[in-house]
């Protein structure tokens, strides 16, 4: 880690370069102007700081998703979900199994279709959204403590650039 | 997907947000607006891409950059590897060991330590990365269609502060 709030992406290689780690003695080539590579290591950093501060309330970032989504949209249907976040079915099952397990979000058998459930939160997953608000916000301004509020809503728009460029995605296999 | 070329962060929500998916009946709330789930968003575009334009190379994200991190530092340790690029030590094994099957990169024995290994490109590898550069100058220029030069510039930097502000990180668990 870089103790400079420098935060200009490296040069063309002439020296080895540090990238998105504290090996000044790795030259990391490239990756460090690579957009994929790089947004890899900022998720990575962002759902760090996501998972510490969100253990106690032992949320994750994916939980957290689903949670928001069926916080808004009463009465969903997994497949809605699973399309809206890009998750995969096998993955929203077994976290929404494990919300319901903990009391905090609840399939309710629908009518007209005997295969699908609408999801609901519970009091207790509700309650549990307000109180999440605040943990979000100092989340949010430590990944952004070195691009400050304007780098983040710039940083913000350029992702949903790249969003747009692609298509959606869910990725059917592991990424490493 | 939205069909324009609109990449400004949505609103607050007065009415449903489409954000990153296409399906406008879905309101994702405060989502679009969180820096992490918007990093999660564009990364797994971005390797969507990178698995598409590598396919016929059968080169994965993890690979391409465990390849061009031994080819700019030939003798490098396993546990280097693992340190520069935040790779999980069981993974970058079994990475390893997928490269060395196919004739890309080799361990050598090392005469001062009996149970570590120098990592080497073979020269199979190293034609093969010459081979790539092509391939990856056209997957960045495609994911950074809706932002241009000047917006993938400001998006290395900002991802730059975003791993400076947490620090370098690796997931020890799967991040669904």
């Amino acid at each position: 880690m870089s103790k400079t709030a420098n935060v200009r992406p490296k040069r063309a290689s002439r020296r080895p370069e540090t990238g998105a780690n504290g090996d000044a003695a790795i030259d990391l080539g490239r990756l460090p102007q690579i957009v994929g590579y790089m947004l890899r290591r900022a998720q990575l950093a962002a759902f760090q700081d996501f998972l510490r501060s969100y253990a106690e309330a032992e949320i994750r970032p994916a939980q957290y998703a689903v949670l928001t989504v069926i916080e808004r949209n009463p009465g969903l249907k997994q497949s809605q979900v699973s399309t809206a976040l890009g998750i995969k079915r096998a993955n929203l099952v077994a976290l929404l199994d494990s919300l319901e397990n903990r009391g905090l979000a609840k399939r309710v058998p629908v009518a007209t279709d005997r295969r699908s459930y609408a999801l609901h939160l519970t009091d207790a997953g509700t309650a549990l959204m307000g109180k999440l608000a605040d943990i979000n916000a100092a989340h949010e301004k430590r990944v952004s403590a070195k691009i400050g509020e304007s780098g983040r809503r710039e940083l913000l728009k350029l992702l949903h650039g790249i969003v747009d460029a692609v298509g959606p995605s869910t990725l059917d296999e592991d990424e490493a």
